[in-house]
């Protein structure tokens, strides 16, 4: 049970997802939105999100872009586009009752059989042959 | 603090965002790939897991989208691309040092100005004129 | 040869693809930017657009989206989109060295073996049963 | 008129846009597809092809993304996804009954006057404050 600390700033620590999709189902329910809501729509939208996310990274190069994270303006539009995708995400889940930490549970079981930690470390790829800075 | 069940078949329902941002910073440290991690280049494999969630709806109606929710084995697979659009969303997120659901919660603050419910009910956007369904 | 009048009101009967790859190219010469259009940025630039052109029709059912053709507004913002994503194209093959209109005749090739036309006339994909309205 | 030598080698120099749009046009028709060729569902195909592009440039710096122009097989790959991409370009513009020749140079003309060329010299954006390599 969150402590009246954490329940006023509340953060990843303590949030569940589920209580990030009541969050995102409450906005679509109180304006009656679930009728745009096909799962067709919100996978456009997902992916306009994740464009406009990429976008502040298009003209850097890759280590440019790690800088961001020291720029509290650029971070703070990045986090807006990054809650776009994520609150896509969880709307998405809930049109089609996807429980998303089951699924990404699996899916990473299924990634660490794909690239067994002992062969493709510092390696991202089998066409990748070693480790390198990028 | 967890019940040995819930342990034992976590969900959305029990599971906090910084567990599965756990899971994710886990893996990618195993294989060594933080070098790879780049902001940028997070953000186009985000883009690209969207593009592939995007293509099972891709020649669907929207109506013939929803339908989806019924069909097990397509589920099955839409979830494996949403766990990894939610997989990289979190990987940024750790690249960058975001809190996810700080970053919805003031995202959803926004949204609710720019979308008063009272004048969206049932209207996607300014030029949307009135109800419909799609 | 064009004649006059073509030349002044050049349009897709009368332009090549070199046309406007030079066109696409001196921009980009003008301004000194080959320096930022590696292959990669240049990728995620398209995919940008692509999203832009994308969010026209998020919200609109498959059928409302064919309506557009009709609203000269609307198809002007398109054609605007539109452009971007060809220019991009034209850009990248511009930085590759390759032949836009090789490169779709060879794929159509491969598309027509892959899709034969008994095969798939209003059928989709393998997964599609057969011809629906959409 | 096209001497027999460029019939045999059809290349950017002597296709114009129009002989595309019928390659594509004659390819859907063929199989009825253009019931499924609406506005929307070409746009998210669109966009589906331009991340499998990006995908060949996801985990590179940008600098050996250029590295690719000279590596023949990878250079193959990536037509095929470009030719996709401009494939459902031009796909789009049949629906649309759009010029794509002209919605390029209108933009151009557009871009032009938001990027002069003495102000954006070396620079990529507002936020960009010099030259550099990338």
């Amino acid at each position: 049970m969150p402590s009246p600390a954490e329940s006023a700033h509340p953060s990843d620590d303590t949030t569940t997802l589920a209580e990030l999709r009541q969050i995102v189902g409450d906005f679509v329910a109180e304006r009656d939105w679930s009728q745009f809501h096909s799962p067709k729509n919100v996978s456009m939208a997902l992916a306009i999100e994740a464009a406009e996310l990429m976008e502040h990274f298009q003209w850097l190069t890759t280590e440019a872009s790690r800088q961001l994270a020291e720029d509290p303006k650029k971070l703070a539009e990045i986090g807006e586009e990054l809650a776009d995708v994520v609150g896509y995400s969880l709307a998405l889940a809930n049109e089609l009752g996807l429980d998303v930490s089951q699924a990404i549970r699996d899916k990473m079981v299924k990634n660490a059989q794909k690239y067994p930690a002992d062969q493709y470390r510092g390696r991202f790829g089998p066409e990748d042959d070693g480790p390198r800075s990028c």
